[in-house]
């Protein structure tokens, strides 16, 4: 096959570790308000699993559309109050809300992305806006040629048109560019549009025990163990 | 004053010599076709003279917004024409138009804006669209945080809607980023709307002999000699 010229990336799961980073964020949060005792990998797991809903008001046109900004501050209302945590403060809730600016990578995330970056275009094609993408990037090492997603497009993966905005702006056609990603409903929804598709497996994105995203739904292009392993199949 | 946060740039004179690689690609289609003696410089100053009546047509509202690719396109048929190369095929078209997709940096653009990026937030704030961003900084390896600009704003500068969609793109507001470009025009509009400034003359980029833009018109919170003096006068 010829190979694509573009690659763009999901983000949260398939580049960064969401999970760890906002019990870290929690953690931090915990001691500083003194919270004793909190289940913070609850309260992650509850926070994300607000998320597909949340976007579904957006992608249904209940809504206009909102950045994940206004969506994480309202999950993160709703999961407080659910947790018990009714008294964490206005200016640590605005505060925890941006933890999602400052998420870690997986260890492979930094070089691997170096490493494509040298042969392919590479952008994120993330539901995070663009001050998200930029402000977790310049944190986390991460060199993208352009942000992408679901800002430019104004909807919500796996709307068809937030892949399809990304191949617009590059100047490419479907067919010249890869979504890679950790998730299968991302991959399936990428393929539809005609692109190709990498699936990059994140066993421990929901911590240990995870039972879903194992490995591919339908058939994908490439399977690649980490963005090394990608680069590595793609001759980058 | 406290730092900006963020840095936009205009690019095209400010950060690429257009003239100077417009002129190279000039060359090199005419020995390609064997065209003899042609004034390539004088093609090129055509060609950009067309540049801010085309956008007009879309600041006026007269057309709907298209791509820099279509108006250079427009452009170069008339610019031909008028220099008796009528006979210029099709495909050569094509390409010379994406001549502006291979535009060289000035010599002190890459390492200055690595500097620059070191410290800020760093984003080209451009007429040129998304994909002709990523072509030429790939190209030439100008390394931005997100590609901002008229694509993103879907009008052209000095258009305020460019400049604010810009600062909004970032979680920003207009005090906290400062506009750097080689044209008066530019500085003045991003000021209007509260963004910083800074000039960074390009005395050669219309040729030896330039008459304009050589000092700021308005008082400008930054003048700087390249990129290099603005990283240090910022402390980057």
């Amino acid at each position: 096959m010829e190979p694509p010229r573009a690659l763009l990336f999901d983000v949260f799961g398939t580049c960064v570790d969401w999970r760890s980073s906002i019990i870290r964020e929690g953690e931090a949060l915990g001691r500083r308000l003194g919270l004793g005792t909190v289940d913070w990998a609850a309260v992650a797991d509850a926070w994300r699993a607000l998320y597909q809903p949340q976007m579904e008001t957006v992608r249904s046109g209940a809504r206009p559309w909102v950045t994940l900004d206004v969506l994480h501050r309202e999950a993160l209302d709703r999961v407080l109050a659910d947790a018990g945590l009714q008294g964490v403060p206005e200016s640590d809730r605005a505060d925890f809300t941006l933890a999602w600016h400052r998420l870690d990578p997986w260890p492979d995330t930094v070089a691997g992305l170096h490493r494509l970056g040298q042969r392919f275009v590479v952008a994120p094609n993330s539901n995070g806006h663009i001050a998200l993408m930029v402000n977790l990037s310049k944190r986390a090492g991460l060199r993208w040629d352009a942000i992408l997603g679901a800002e430019l497009a104004r909807a919500y993966k796996p709307q068809p048109e937030v892949y399809l905005r990304g191949v617009e702006a590059l100047g490419l056609v479907p067919s010249q560019v890869m979504m890679v990603a950790a998730h299968n409903v991302d991959l399936v929804a990428a393929a539809a549009c005609g692109l190709r598709t990498a699936f990059v497996p994140r066993p421990t994105e929901h911590g240990a025990g995870q039972t879903t995203d194992l490995r591919p739904a339908r058939p994908v292009d490439v399977v690649a163990t980490d963005l090394g392993d990608l680069a590595g199949q793609l001759g980058a």
